[in-house]
């Protein structure tokens, strides 16, 4: 008779294996991950799986309870003592008797807690870079006198297979006590991320501890977003965010490492800020998931370049000159201790590589995320903030750039333009032939024309347009034909509505006539125009690189990504053309490739040789660069077709105009030296 | 024609190498050490070598100055501006061109500075864990944005074989300056000691730096012991010694682990104590020497058990009772910024492995500098100090045990006891006719019967009798008859000398009798006898283990041994017999031992693998020691034979005496527990 055949899900890895294999030997001998911190002896309770019942046509295999071992003695106190959900066994514990189709719950919550729903919408895969290893060490004896640790050291490796592991400092005068505390039996941390470097012991506890967390962290301008999640199950256990209090010293990047230029002391208040900031948003994350900040043992970060030399304390001023040097590019490894983040002594840091001066470590995140390197369709990845990051490519090639889009598309630069704050508007529609608006406003469900409306509008007041509803009125606007594609407000209408209004050389639009009016004026569409023509420009020369005149689909990071609706953005041509259904945000991309890099290490491995690969394009050296921007300005483009926009939506007719239409604001004038002093700014 | 023939010594390597091939290469591709930090650029000038002229017969090679290359224009460069002794060439730049025997000195000396006579008397073999590579590293460059720190490592990979280097967290914020300062040229220290470990980049200096030092420690429960010497040239720049500050918690070991028990913060004074002397020590050297503590980049540190706990922070208690648990056992390797020992802050620390829980890295160091484990004869080494570590073995095996010997050696328990301090005296002969004494005390050159010396003693005072002055007075008092070979003073011979006394029902001798009378009691020959019979019998347990009735040869290390004249130390019996020119004081050999690991770290995988096979003898456990330590209160031994002695010195008649010929010092009536109680207080 042939052995047990045992079929694993959701990863599908099969294999026969003899009669009284325990479920988690097979599982392990298939390479699938099964967590297990004690090492065997149905005492954590991590190694639960399920048996799936019935009959597995397509696998040829009749799957049953019958056909694995009833609970022995171990299981038994474990399911009386810690509980075991219905159908739940201990694979350590369980024993093949026949074949089984077993299923391994990716959400084995061992510690109830509060769980709140996954921000990510996808199964990572877990190989964390920390593990934690229970042993029973042998009492010292007085003829073989090995020291304590050197004996913890031992059974580590004969019980776990860790040979050659270090200790990390801080432990060395703590094992002694933890063992006679634990009375011999404890749990240590080993943390491995790269194979070249020997793992080490980052943490020991007194018997079994089964809880170990990591945070996951993107470091923005302006706001910090983390995420708890167990690396035992990989579940999240919480999300939040808060804003960079190196805020005070200046809103945009530029301003930020103008003051460390200017202030002796700059760099140092600017490194403990934020340092601060991500240590109390820690503190945030472990309070909301009733974590013990001394069980978080690995942390990856993320952020622009300035934020990530500001986090590792080196001064940021080479990147806001060309050519704008790094001081490191690769992957940093380093440890909690060093930069004071209030978690476990032992903890290490991991922070993705940068990509470039410009494209950070932040976009190497999102890239992880969103793996343009794991696909053959060609995608565009873009996150949009004051600086826009561009990456560009396929499983076959890789670019990267980034734009200078200023602040405009975040509602600075533009007159009514304001945060994302209740009472700002965030949706509007004109109406081609009366060419009167209707919007919403952050706080109420209604639009402006509904009733009820103005009751909400007296309650929050309606204050400004936040950056999302200034791409949709622009948009809009130009739909309606109240600006031509090249941007110009046709003043001729002023005749047909009172809403075009004249204001020395140029014409505005009012959006809303209030206790403060709310109007969109030239100088606001040239501001996005000039936003707008910066990011496209950038996307071209990449496409140029990469020899693709159409991209197959477009990510959309960050906030503002989700935000915007992705056919305004292509109506104003800040993307490529591109069916509108391949056209995704993707939130806090960054974060959630952050989040990867924790809980499976192998993902680091992947976006360390992905970074090493891209051809990084600096933009303001492309002398075609500037052909781009012109052609950009132009609605939705003065020279690219949008095939799969035109479908989905009525443009006005295309009528081009000569080189020589130009007004104050044509990029023309602009000089190369202007150009540069926007992108540092931002 | 055949290659040249080329000679290094004192290696005695040689190779045929093609003419052309610059001598730099040729050492190292036969694995002769040569030192450059400056990677063939002819700057640092750590290169030299000296052509030997003439005729060597015995290789069949013909040396000339005619077979090397005259100097080129760096070269020139080097000697007009840094100057170049007599002969001296720059092996970097000097190319083959003919046969040479070649001479690598060990005494590079580049930056001229106040060196002292070498404390060590070897030559010791260079292979340092750090090692100095001066590079010239890219400049940044737009177009392929890699970080200034990861330019650096492409640079020490291209130019040094250094792949898969990490930083020290410390540096990265640093790195940016430093090779701007260094207009791109830089000086990286890298770290490499285990080959399973990734080498590290611990230090970074601008431009060509040339200087790398590191200490090597003894910390002794007394007297803390250091060596600086350069990395780079082998050579002891300073070695200087304090006292041990704990002393003020407690004279000895044991008092100093109470001293922990009792004080809730008595670990922690403890530990910054002896951390705060190290450092002073650092400081002290440096000054001596000249030298920044900022270039000290490496320290290796050995003592005894309780040292090295107290030293890394790890409560002792443990080692104060049986099973005499180590904490840790094996070699440690940390962070002089952990322990805050004010040199570089990127140095490294190796600890030597401790071999037991009473024999410690102090004797690991020993042994390294001995070697008993480097050849065939069987060679015993102690170290004696209040508790006696012995080590004996030979390439086959090693076995090591500790003995409680007890403070007597060291002049405490005697009642005319001192430490070794001026008026102390230190040497005694009584003439075996009159028993009359002369001796000489320290600060004089005198015998006490020469003209003369009464003024010195005048001067000086006679105050007491020190340690090894101890050992030679029972000694000639058991030479001159005044004791039997059972130690008893014998008090029918009061009626030949007044220096023979009655106090109570024991006798004692007169040594002098001044303002300060100075006498043997007969409590101080018992506590003589106890002492050595404690160590006599360890030693005995150690040769039974091996099977061995002699040893070839005896090291005798610390300042205790450096002392005592082997003969006495014979005669009394405190060491088994031995041709007498094979016993050998050989200083603070566990320095020593702590300098060859400095400067070369395969003797730290020697004392590594030497220690893991070392079989340690707990004494106290052995059933036979008593009965060993009975036989051993006899002078020498009431079993053992000296023939060697016996031909050296005429040793009183052997008269064996039954086995109740007891007193009240009898080990006998001594429990297991007083012993256990004594080997403590050590």
């Amino acid at each position: 008779m042939t052995d047990p055949l045992v079929l694993f899900m959701p990863s599908g890895k099969r294999g026969r294996f003899p009669v009284g294999t325990p479920v988690l030997d097979a599982a392990r001998s298939l390479g699938v991950y099964v967590e297990s911190v004690c090492g065997g002896r149905a005492t954590c309770g991590r190694c639960q799986i399920v048996v799936q019942e019935g009959s597995f046509a397509k696998h040829k295999i009749v799957s049953s309870n019958d056909h694995i071992s009833a609970k022995g003695p171990k299981e038994e106190r474990y399911e009386r003592v810690r509980g075991l959900a219905e159908g739940r066994r201990l694979s350590c514990s369980a024993t093949i008797q026949g074949d089984l189709v077993i299923d391994v719950p990716q959400d084995t919550v061992i510690n109830a807690q509060v769980v709140r729903k996954s921000a990510i919408d996808r199964i990572i895969e877990r190989n964390p870079a920390v593990q934690l290893c229970y042993v029973e060490v042998d009492e010292p004896d007085m003829h073989k006198p090995l020291g304590d640790l050197d004996r913890l050291k031992v059974m580590l490796d004969k019980d776990w297979g860790w040979d050659n592991l270090l200790v990390s400092q801080y432990l060395i005068p703590q094992v002694q006590g933890i063992l006679r505390k634990g009375n011999w039996g404890v749990t240590a941390a080993i943390h491995r991320d790269l194979e070249a470097s020997r793992p080490n012991i980052i943490a020991l506890w007194p018997g079994l501890h089964n809880e170990a967390y990591g945070i996951a962290c993107d470091i923005g301008s302006t706001t910090i977003a983390m995420h708890l999640v167990s690396l035992l199950s990989g579940r999240i256990v919480a999300s939040s965010g808060m804003q960079n209090p190196q805020i005070r010293f200046g809103e945009d990047l530029m301003s930020r490492v103008s003051y460390v230029m200017m202030n002796p002391e700059g760099r140092e208040q600017m490194t403990r800020a934020v340092r601060d900031a991500v240590t109390e948003l820690t503190r945030k994350v472990c309070a909301e998931g009733g974590v013990d900040p001394g069980n978080v043992l690995d942390a990856v970060i993320v952020g622009n370049p300035i934020m990530h030399h500001l986090f590792l304390g080196i001064d940021p001023t080479e990147l806001g000159q060309a050519p704008f040097a790094l001081a490191v590019s690769g992957s940093v490894h380093t440890w909690a201790s060093d930069l004071g983040l209030g978690i476990n002594t032992g903890a290490r840091i991991y922070m993705l590589p940068c990509i470039a001066g410009h494209v950070g470590a932040d976009a190497a995140g999102a890239t992880l995320s969103e793996g343009p390197h794991r696909q053959d369709r060609m995608m565009l990845l873009v996150d949009v903030g004051t600086n826009a990051e561009i990456v560009l490519g396929n499983r076959n090639r890789i670019v990267a750039a980034s734009s200078p889009t200023g602040p405009a598309f975040e509602g600075a630069e533009i007159s009514s333009g304001q945060r994302a704050a209740p009472g700002a508007i965030e949706r509007v529609r004109i109406d081609p032939a009366t060419l009167e608006p209707r919007f919403k406003i952050i706080g109420s469900d209604l639009w402006s024309d509904e009733p009820g409306f103005d009751a909400d509008a007296e309650r929050l007041g309606i204050t400004g347009i936040c950056g999302s509803a200034i791409i949709e009125v622009v948009a809009e606007m130009f739909l309606a034909g109240i600006i031509s594609e090249d941007g110009v407000v046709d003043g001729s209408l002023a005749a047909r509505t009172h809403r075009i209004r004249q204001t020395g050389r140029t014409y505005s639009y009012l959006l809303h006539a209030g206790k403060q009016e709310i109007s969109v004026t030239q100088n606001d569409v040239r501001a996005i125009q000039l936003a707008k023509s910066a990011l496209y420009a950038g996307i071209k020369l990449l496409m140029e690189k990469l020899g693709v005149d159409h991209v197959d689909t477009i990510r959309l990071a960050g906030a503002f990504g989700s935000f915007i609706d992705p056919k305004y953005a292509m109506v104003l041509g800040l993307i490529p053309d591109c069916d509108l259904s391949e056209v995704k945000a993707v939130g806090n991309a960054a974060g959630t490739g952050a989040l990867m890099a924790l809980l499976n290490r192998d993902y680091r491995r992947e976006i360390e040789a992905t970074v090493r690969r891209i051809d990084k394009i600096e933009t303001a050296l492309e002398p075609r660069f500037q052909q781009h921007f012109v052609n950009a300005m132009a609605l939705p483009n003065k020279v690219d077709s949008f095939p799969h926009l035109a479908a989905a939506v009525a443009l006005p007719e295309h009528s081009p105009r000569g080189d020589d239409a130009g007004d104050e604001a044509t990029p023309r004038r602009r000089s190369r030296e202007e150009r540069a002093a926007r992108r540092n700014r931002s």
